[in-house]
């Protein structure tokens, strides 16, 4: 597929070098509506980012830069930042001031409370008034604000994979939405790209365990966005465990029903809630999700079962936590930010096997 | 270690082809008060057990012979059936006419209902009088009983690693019963030795799926025995998934406090209840288990945290499929019927890494 | 991407429910020329194939057929068959009566020998005078005569890793072809999507082993065509191994030297023969080759070294075994055949991490 | 097995926060004549060692103390230690001074010149008269030697893969020795328990690389040990590669005959050789080596084909590099030089699957 090269839109990386900033140049490398102009990295200033990470070869040629954000901004149409919490806001804030649009890969613009944010995340929010213009941007549930967006806050991968797995439920009155039950599990991409020793293959290769028991940092955007959706409060409980996968996150999800629930009624439901959204399908009855179908790719399957036993209703949900999860939803955003068709550069199958 | 060959326990085992059968005999070949005798396998009938599985080569010098029960009965103190429910109640019934006793690692005796049995496994029993004098063998739970018994019924490995997580906490009534909910991880050597595609290597591997979701047939099993701790009857929602790795299974269980959830009161009746058990370890507060930790022994690690947020107590236990979930509790409960130290020939470390 | 479905290429598969065919669906599905039009399997006939392959639902609709080859021929401008050796030919005799073109990915035309097909498959060939038409299609050799070709044999996996890696140095006289030792390893979808005990996740993962040492049948191939190459008769050590991996070849080739061996003009050659190549990358001195860095692409990566003290040149080249070893490189040869650009549906970076 | 603690051989280890480190403790700690005396670790001082490794729960209790090397080695009879290149040497001369035992698990005593040592590892050698008292310990070519040591050097894992599968054929002259090719596989422990970007499971899994190719500093050792065996010089071309598993090597070596090999006698000449060795074992001739085989176990499996196309013998061997690659064979030494039996605390088969 030839580039144009005009009227491309001119996009930087910062951070580059992190697993959703290497997802983020795999994808735009061949958008057909992008120009890749700057990648900045701390640690490898001055190196080609396609010998950090050769499956670019061919694809991409780029020297990493420092963060001279403003002339980085000045030189782009819109900035993405994959960087750890508390990092973002300043490169928004220029980014913002120089007129272009921000997309964030980080936690800095999903809760919309800033006592909220400095409780979870332990750090102090540099700039509270840009905080109020981000955009929260899963776009099967907000799909019109996005395309406003100027600063938009790109969702977390587990709330993601919950939020789409209970919309359609958490709009009617069938279940108890005051404790719902999350169990999920995550690829060691999610750990990121940094050297620590309970990440080495030797250690989480034929490994299973469950970490950040009843703690994790994105139990409040769960629970912010699944309240909006709910119309009342929502409280989950949330365990997420470390899968010995590089991709994926599966979720189930168990949800009380207030009264006796109708499998087929709620599949009538998921199908119609979907029926026309690109990238998230509900599986035929008897197929059940698994992570492989959606690897490196921006889709999500859903499928669910009523257990008449315990009247609970048992959702599980698959995506790509570092494509639907994060850089792939990404790069839908910025599709519905520029006004372009929201699947360029997304529409391709899962690699399986 | 030698063996002395004088007053040995004779041991055979019928189905010693698929995954508990090798495990028996890995478990088996170095126990210091056992002989092996007998091999059966219909698929391999003449080959060597030691060429089929060669790491047990220079351990074991046995071939694989037809099921000729009454003759190897006779030949042996006790017998082991590692085969699909339904097959062993035949070989439990020559081999306790014989006298001898009967160690059953299917599923043949472990529901004391006939008809429960008769309607998850749909299959009629052989046996009813056999199944009465059967003793469920979890030797944490009922170990008196088991060192009387003559038919045991081995655990199935997701039920071990269930209640193994719940019997301290079900003796007590902080918790609601009613409505257990259990997320379980299971390696790939839970879905047996058999050719089938979903198994393959391609397809399991990097993967990650949920399965027979609300209908597993261990349900009826957990049940049972945890409504026998209980007191009261305990209803559980049980959804196993498939994990990429071979061994190993963890559970996450979701507990809903009566009223507030004290931890550390928790932990002082965990530990108390476990504080003399050589296999169940309660970890410190500050180590959530992994199953690499148990991989290849016959431990189970425990530990919990409180949810205060939603009052709920989240129990996370592991245990090897193969060891404590299926031929090593087999071989502790042999040792107990046979009044051998409990711990015999099972006395090993995790392989970790 | 919107396909025109004006003068599109209409694409059929016989085979379609193997690893191969996934995979040729997978990419033809999102290829901008192409219409698929039928797919067939004997296993699965009247089933969705996208229900078989979830990846590909919202992506394929077909439900597969049965082999009324005179039909689906008459319906297709081109055939693929990914077919055990013995069964492409008479596909290919049907497909060629049809005036349609023919592309197998299996091995029944890439031996120009009879005998010798006939001796390393143990059956006879059915049609020798096809034989003799047919185009053995590795691009990047013979990129010509594959734009004429009508009958296209698609060369083998393990055969395509080995000759991207020798062809620059074997145009040389610089080492002794009379005595090459290949020591490569693939990943488990090489095996076949076939329910083998060998090939379960519990077997085949946290292991690695040697199979069909000193008598694989790729060897035939790679010798004849790196005797064309060469110019002289080129023997081959071939040992290929089982990697716990579900997808890539990494080939390790020694050469010897006739005289002392120079890095630095090896790499100007190697440099200057693939310089224009859109898949075949030489990659930077300090880079060696990684099979993730093309999984799932239909790139090669190259590097070597030169050992002085034993002259000896090591060649290490990785490609994914199922694009640019099988499907991949079909498509690769179907968009010479009908005269698009060679890289259509193609162009993507592997799917790292 | 209950420990009589009388007359226990009292062993402390220097480095226990490694692999090695961590294996010599999961196989000490149940080797029934060893009392664990003291464990150091510059990262972890104060720590206990098994909730650094909770495989070791309940089988280890100690705390990560200094170096306090001049006390520990009083207090022990033997000291092992498990340290990088360069460390080992002060250690071994305060032990040595202390008349205790010394077993190095690292490189510093393999080398019997200095020079050598000095220009492969950079480093300069402290104790070169401490070298020539170190015996190195393959106790299937130097038994004997073995028991008399005081300072033993303890095999590569590499080296040792690789020694016992050419020892029985280089002690005839078959075969050409002066350009072996040695093709090993190994899991991601041989790369050390540090925090590296390369080695996390999302870069080595599902990955496969080969590393330091004709470079690595396993070479000398290999033709130094092997020399002394074939009685002329022997030449090795080693090229190393990275599995995605965590423990296991697998060795395909090349060797070429003088004059045309006989494959039914060289299995008699193998069998030989290893006919009384408890943990080296060839295989029937239809059985190829897999490291699954022998992980977690002291086995080495060999087995070879000659391809008579090339006149080449090919020889597969398999252990854990964890085992008899590393700690296993310093427990087999340890045995040894106190003059125990030599299998004591590693007679187990390997854990499959």
């Amino acid at each position: 597929m030839e580039k144009s090269e005009v009227n491309m839109i001119k996009v930087s990386i910062v951070g580059a070098s992190g697993y959703t900033g290497e997802e983020l140049l795999r994808i735009l490398s061949v958008h057909p509506e992008v120009e890749l102009r700057h990648v900045t990295s701390r640690s490898f200033i001055g190196q080609k980012i396609q010998h950090l990470f050769p499956n670019l070869i061919s694809y991409v040629d780029l020297t990493c830069e420092e963060q001279d954000i403003e002339a980085i901004a000045k030189d782009s149409d819109v900035v993405f930042a994959a960087l750890p919490h508390g990092l973002s806001v300043p490169i928004a804030v220029a980014t913002h001031q120089a007129g272009k649009k921000f997309i964030d890969l980080g936690a800095d613009f999903r809760l919309n409370d800033v006592e909220e944010y400095e409780h979870w995340y332990n750090v102090k929010h540099a700039s509270p008034e840009l905080l109020k213009q981000a955009v929260y941007g899963l776009p099967e549930i907000n799909r019109e604000q996005v395309k406003q967006a100027d600063i938009l806050a790109n969702p977390g991968c587990f709330p993601t994979s919950v939020q789409l797995a209970l919309y359609p439920i958490l709009q009617t009155d069938m279940v108890d939405a005051s404790r719902i039950i999350i169990d999920s599990k995550s690829g060691t991409t999610g750990a990121g790209r940094s050297a620590k020793v309970d990440n080495l293959h030797a250690e989480a290769g034929e490994n299973f365990k469950a970490y950040a028991v009843a703690g994790h940092r994105h139990i409040p955007e769960m629970e912010q966005e699944l309240s909006k959706v709910s119309g009342s409060e929502v409280l989950v409980n949330f365990t997420p465990h470390l899968l010995p996968v590089a991709r994926g996150i599966l979720s189930t999800i168990y949800v009380q029903g207030k009264r006796k629930l109708d499998e087929t009624a709620i599949r009538d439901l998921y199908e119609k809630a979907y029926a026309d959204e690109p990238f998230v399908h509900v599986l035929p009855q008897e197929l059940l999700p698994q992570i492989k179908h959606v690897r490196g790719s921006n889709h999500c399957h859903i499928n669910f079962r009523v257990d008449e036993r315990t009247d609970t209703l048992i959702i599980v949900s698959v995506i790509d936590n570092l494509v639907k999860g994060a850089s792939g939803q990404a790069v839908q955003n910025m599709n519905l930010m520029f006004g372009l068709e929201e699947t360029l550069g997304l529409n391709v199958p899962g690699l399986n096997p």
